[in-house]
Parts: C-alpha cells; sequence; structure tokens
C-alpha cells in the first residue's frame, strides 16, 4: 500500500543536477533530473569573448553563467538545484575534482583544481568526470550500450575521448586514466601527437585530423589545382567535410574513409585487449555516419577471427551531446548513493 | 579460543589442486595447496611421442597422465587432491570450460569442451581458464602484481598472451576474450598474422617472432655471409637468442631491440587505453631481462604524457612459469567459495 514506484521518492522526482560538457569547441549544458530526464539543454562556444580567450579562468566562468542561467529555469519550474556535474577533456581525480593533465588545447587546464573552483563560484556539490568516462556511462545508462556487461565508447570529436565499461563497471585505471581511446596508437612510426605519442588514433579519426587532411587534399596534394576551392576550404570544419562527403564531394568522401579505416584499425584492438558486447560511436564526427562507420567496420570485421567479429556490434551514438550530459548527471546522483 | 587461525581450517590446508599450464611447446604441472604453496613443478613437451603428436586427443592424455602422475605424490604425502585447473591458450568459456577458440598451432582446441573431456578422464572437478587470465590472477595475488587495484600482465612465449586485472577484477570480456594482448597492433599496416589481423605484437615480440628474426638474419638479409653461422642458426630457439645476446652477439641485441620497441609501442598503447598501476612481463622471452625491457621501456616512456610515464611501474615476473599454475589454482578455489 504504502511501496513507493521507482522513482517516486517524494522530494527527490524534480531534484535536478546541472550537468556541464566541457568540449574544445562547445561547452554543452542541461538541466537532469534523478529519474534521467534531460531538458533545457544549451550550447555555448568554449572560447568566449571578442578575443577567443580560452584561459582556465574564462572558461570557468562561463561554466559558471551557464549553471546560473539552468538554476534560474529549473527553479522558475519550481524543482531544485541538487547538485553540479562537469564532464571535461584530460585525467581526472574524480575524488578530489581535480583535473590531473589535460590537452594543451586548454591552457591552464592541467592541475585545475575544478571542483573547488566550481563549487565556490555556484555554491553547489560538484562532480567531476572525464568526458569519455562520462558519455561511456551515458550510452551504458541510457544509449546504445544498455542491457551489456561490457562496452567501448569512443567520441570524436575535436579530440578523440573514449570510455569503458566491463563487466558493468566503469574502469577508472590507476590515475582516472584508463578510456585514453585516442591515443591508442594504429602506426607504431606513425603521425607525431602531443601527447609524446606516434600514430594515436586523434592524429586519423577526430575532427581536428579531418579537417587538417581537408587543408592538405585542397593546398598540398595538387598545387595550381582548384584554386578557388583552395581558398574556399582552407577552414573548412569537419562538419563541411562530412555535408561535402553527403553531397557526393569525393575527396570529402576519401577523407572520411581514411579516418574510418584508422578507426577500424583502432577498434579490432580494443576488441582483443577489451572483449565488449559493442561499441558506440559518438561526438561530431560521428555524425558522418556510415561514410565513417562502414570503412571501420570492415576494417574491423577483417582484423578479428570470425567469433569475435560476429559478437561485437558497432553502434552510432543515438544521445549524441547528450550522452555526456546524462552520463555525468547519472555519476552525480550514484556518488551521493551510499 | 576456538577461532581459527587463516588457511587453518580442518582438513583444508592441506587439500590441493594439481594445476596444469598449457603452452604452444610445454606444458607445466605442479600441486598447489590452497595457501597458494606450489610443489612438484614438472614440465613435458606440448607435443607428445615420436611423431610430435600435437592432436587435441593427444594434449588432453598428457594432461591427464600428468594428473595422475602428481595425484599419485600428493595422496603419498597424505594429502587430498580437490580438483584440476587448467590454463590454456585459446578464448575460453569459464562457464562451461569449453575452448571457443585457440590458434591453429594446437589443431582441433577450437571448440573442444576441454573441463569434459579432462573431468571424464581424471574423475576430478575441473576449471579452465585463459592462460594469459591465469598468468595475470597469478602475479595479481602471488606476483608483481600484489598490492596494486590495476594491472596488466603479458606473457611472451610461443605467442602472446595477456590478462588484465582493473580495480581488483579480473576482465573477462563478453566471451572470456578480453586480454588478447598478443592480437593488439603496433602496425596498422604491418606483418599479417594468424588471427586476420596485421601488425600484431605477437608477430614482433613472441619466441616465435624471435626465431623467425634470427633465421632471416642469417639467410635472408646477408646471402653468402657467414655460411656456417648460417646453417648453425637455422634452427636457433629464442632461447638461443637471449644466450648469445647475453654473450655479446650483436645480431642477437638488436633482434631482442627490434622485439623490445614493439613491446614498449604495445604497451604505450595499454597505458593509454588502461592506465595500469603496474605492467608484468612474463613468459619464456622475458629472460631476455634489460635487453628486451630496456628498450620498451625506452619507447613506453618516450610516448606518454610524463604524469603517466611516472606512475607506470614494469616488472619482469618473478613467478615465471609459476604465475599461470599459481593463478589458475587460486580461479579454481574461488569458484568454489560461494
Amino acid at each position: 500500500m504504502s511501496r513507493l514506484a521507482r522513482g517516486d521518492r517524494v522530494g527527490s522526482r524534480t531534484d535536478t543536477v546541472i550537468a556541464l560538457d566541457l568540449g574544445g569547441t562547445k561547452i554543452a549544458a542541461a538541466a537532469v533530473t534523478r529519474d534521467g530526464t534531460l531538458r533545457d539543454l544549451t550550447v555555448r562556444p568554449t572560447r568566449a569573448g571578442a578575443r577567443q580567450d580560452a584561459r582556465a579562468e574564462a572558461i570557468v566562468d562561463t561554466l559558471a553563467a551557464l549553471v546560473h542561467r539552468l538554476q534560474h529555469r529549473v527553479e522558475r519550474r519550481g524543482a531544485r538545484v541538487a547538485g553540479v556535474a562537469v564532464a571535461t577533456p584530460g585525467i581526472v581525480d574524480r575524488a578530489s575534482g581535480r583535473v590531473r593533465f589535460a590537452t594543451p588545447a586548454l591552457p591552464g587546464w592541467s592541475g585545475l583544481p575544478l571542483r573547488e573552483r566550481l563549487a565556490a563560484a555556484t555554491g553547489h556539490a560538484v562532480l567531476v568526470a572525464n568526458d569519455g568516462h562520462a558519455a561511456a556511462w551515458g550510452e551504458w545508462t541510457a544509449g546504445a550500450a544498455r542491457g551489456v556487461a561490457d562496452a567501448v565508447v569512443l567520441t570524436l570529436g575535436t579530440g578523440v575521448g573514449g570510455g569503458i565499461v566491463s563487466g558493468g563497471r566503469l574502469l577508472d585505471g590507476a590515475l582516472g586514466a584508463a578510456g585514453r581511446l585516442g591515443h591508442l596508437s594504429v602506426a607504431a612510426r606513425g603521425r607525431a601527437c602531443w601527447c609524446g605519442g606516434r600514430g594515436c588514433l586523434e592524429q586519423y579519426a577526430s575532427g581536428t585530423a579531418v579537417e587538417r587532411s581537408a587543408r592538405r587534399a585542397r593546398l598540398g596534394l595538387a598545387p595550381g589545382r582548384r584554386p578557388a576551392a583552395q581558398r574556399e576550404r582552407a577552414g573548412w570544419t569537419a562538419a563541411d567535410v562530412v555535408r561535402a562527403a553527403r553531397a557526393g564531394d569525393p575527396d570529402a568522401r576519401r577523407i572520411l574513409q581514411q579516418a574510418g579505416t584508422a578507426l577500424g584499425a583502432a577498434l579490432a584492438s580494443l576488441v582483443n585487449v577489451l572483449n565488449p558486447d559493442r561499441i558506440v560511436i559518438g561526438g561530431g564526427l560521428a555524425a558522418a555516419g556510415a561514410l565513417l562507420l562502414e570503412p571501420a567496420e570492415c576494417v574491423l570485421r577483417s582484423r578479428l577471427p570470425r567469433l569475435l567479429a560476429a559478437r561485437t556490434a558497432v553502434r552510432r551514438s543515438p544521445l549524441g551531446r547528450r550522452a555526456a550530459l546524462l552520463g555525468v548527471a547519472d555519476l552525480w546522483w550514484r556518488s551521493r548513493t551510499p
């Protein structure tokens, strides 16, 4: 009689976590209730203001401003903000909420006590998690990896992030650095990476890599050819390349195919290391769909024993940018459950 | 007063598991008591008889004969054999004890209901585990990975095996195929592997790969040069190469250095995927020691952010062939604990 249905706990159902997902290019934010309902999705550029300010302080200010804005909306609905959950690139010490190490594309982010800073700026209890971990957890709890015990999630954005769920547990690693899947090498003598590695997947299958390939295809390989296109395409984004490929541009298709081939080689290694039931591909570049994933799956399946090839499903993320927001909010709630 | 000390349970302390470790070249066997004491270490060639018989039936017969021989010794000591634990190459369904898939070097091994066969031949309760998983568990419970939460173990033998402990749990993967670390690729366009992959670590840093390099160094690259050595070295084993390198042979040293370089590239990828506290290198080729591990560590450390390089320790297995025996015996005991 008095038994409550799931999610019905009095005073908690409309409790809300403000979730933030910091990317190299954009920051996404949303209000997520305890039962995983996401509202008020908001997207801002990471580099704020006219000076394209990428200093850590400027980014923390932008994050805090987003929290205040969303809190206002949540409270106008009569709901309560229970806390703030942030997904960020870099190696995160989840216990202290400090960013141990991050890409130089986010100056000052390495070593930043992000939880402390954001707690001071917002007055809320803050949880910080790596963005790939958050996306993996989101896919596992609410997306394409739901219902399986072992999943690998890759997010192909400005950089390449990732997260691993094995036996139903999110892998953290010794320092919180498990799942740096963008730095799995596909070629021991391949392209140099900012991390010190060579042949890192991020150098082949990230938005940044696709943009560099787009520049090279016009500027490097065919001097004197298509000068108008050359000028026009020098500033192309990965999204432009995907659009051109969809419209049938053979160079754009080739660029995505090359990215997909590198992705497939990395996936084959990941299957051999982790043997997931399911691999989920998210991030902005996943918008390329089959143009990227078909060559990836082709390489993946040709390089595995039949048994493993047949039992590894590759899916495009159905959640998109909501994956990391839902995941990091769920991690916040779980961190509060004794 | 009546409280029993750890391991003192009446009638159990001297209970013994017969542990078997099947390799591509040798089978090791031993009697392991519940408290992890290993006795009666015995080694036999995998290929039995004058015809070098590698059929599954012949190997199962050899395994069963080893069980009977060790059981006799255990019972002569007045102890009781509680069961049999087998570490085998290949993907193992631990629930059924069936080998799902194995290297073609063990004909008939893929699909073999090994637990059923060995239980029928010995009358004992049998547990079957992948040999790399068993070695990893052995290192984690009793070897170089003791005391850390996250460890990766590679066994460089005839092939390359591996096992992963993450957050104190042995990773199985969806089909029991996690930890196929010999098939992590270090070069997307590298050497073809029997598994279908390209650039698999096993093609560079296994005993088999070192033997092939030894043949090539004499026969392929320097026609007409050192004809006597050519004949002499055509049949060299990896152990011969290690001995020659220790004695200062520059070609043998170069071969081990090349294997170590490939190993280092694979380790860098593994750190980025799994972020272990400790990496343990075992298997016959680990006898090369610094000749193999120094170039590996050099590549590993040069290719990681300083934070990760500083916090990842690489150790040579102190247990050697006892790792898989101790590990698989411990897995047997744990499988009996509700």
